[in-house]
């Protein structure tokens, strides 16, 4: 019994860091050079176990990348948002981006973007990702029609915000420097004090 | 005399022919899965010229399409900055981009982003992504700067567009809709707009 349960764990186990190693590998190199051999290298699982775990092949292991990296950046964001107001929140958000960034010295950015841009070549991944944007597109939507912001300023914003951070930390990767990503965020702050400033209370 | 001409302009033009392709093919599959192969299809170039054009291999070919590629959007950006004040320009160059996300049912982005997310592997072409987005946020820092906002301000907002406008290219090809950059367009116009009212005349 106990066992099975320990073998069903250690199952388990090997399909997450499966996961989990695709999202980091995908965020510092791309979908198209994730290669099965590599994710085995970097989460240590047995070669055996790759069609068992994902009997769809690499597009189903990127697909569930994607969406892994979707929800875990969605819960950062969640945890921010409950903790702070909108413009603490967005900054807490822009700032887990610079530690991402200075901590592999600019080599990984974001495995939702890159899920994207080799989405033609795995569209259930690329639909992952657009999920992922939209999540956190209406987290940052509740949280500002809950300070009283009109809910189509609340979208276009929200929208804002989450296109910046991913561009700035596309431009902060190729000029390797986090300065795009603090210009971005100094008007982020801005732009959402002065429309919370500006919502009915 | 003649010959050598007509031969070395045949020459120049396929090798301007395969840095286009491989431009187009970038910004639709990323990097890595631009291979020559897809290149000399995509362009009608001879198997045989690869070497002799770019005698550093694939890593010479996609560095010189990001650069083909910063400077097609640079030129783009700054006839649109000659014609209008720096709203309509951020505009009109907003609206370049929805044209390429409709015209290519959303398989199309930016191979400048496509260069930078790939950059480990091809390192000179990632600086030749940071030096466009450089170029591209300076056309903006001249403009704004010459309408009266000043130096620092001028360069947030600047990076704020360009990051912005990437940013909401890859949400728009994740979600497969182009209302993502029609949001950030109204934001940006907004923003544009009290910045210049506010500026010194």
């Amino acid at each position: 019994m106990w066992s099975v349960i320990v073998e069903s764990r250690q199952k388990t186990d090997a399909r997450q860091r499966m996961i989990v190693s695709a999202a980091l590998l995908m965020r510092e190199r791309g979908v198209e050079a994730t290669s099965f051999s590599a994710v085995l290298a970097h989460s240590g699982a047995p070669r055996g176990s790759i069609y068992h775990h994902f009997p769809r092949g690499k597009a189903q292991l990127v697909e569930e990348a994607t969406r892994f990296g979707g929800d875990f950046i969605a819960a950062g964001l969640a945890a921010a948002l409950a903790e702070e107001d909108p413009v603490g929140a967005v900054q807490r958000f822009c700032q887990s981006w610079r530690d991402v960034l200075s901590e592999s010295d600019f080599a990984a950015g974001c495995p939702v973007v890159a899920a994207t841009l080799e989405g033609e070549r795995t569209p259930a991944a690329r639909e992952a990702a657009g999920a992922a944007f939209e999540r956190w597109e209406e987290l940052l939507i509740e949280a500002f029609e809950r300070h009283g912001i009109a809910a189509a300023r609340a979208a276009s914003l929200a929208t804002l915000a989450i296109a910046a951070i991913e561009g700035a930390i596309v431009v902060a990767r190729a000029q390797r420097s986090s300065a795009p990503l603090e210009r971005v965020m100094g008007e982020l702050e801005q732009l959402t004090a002065t429309a919370l400033a500006g919502a009915r209370p």
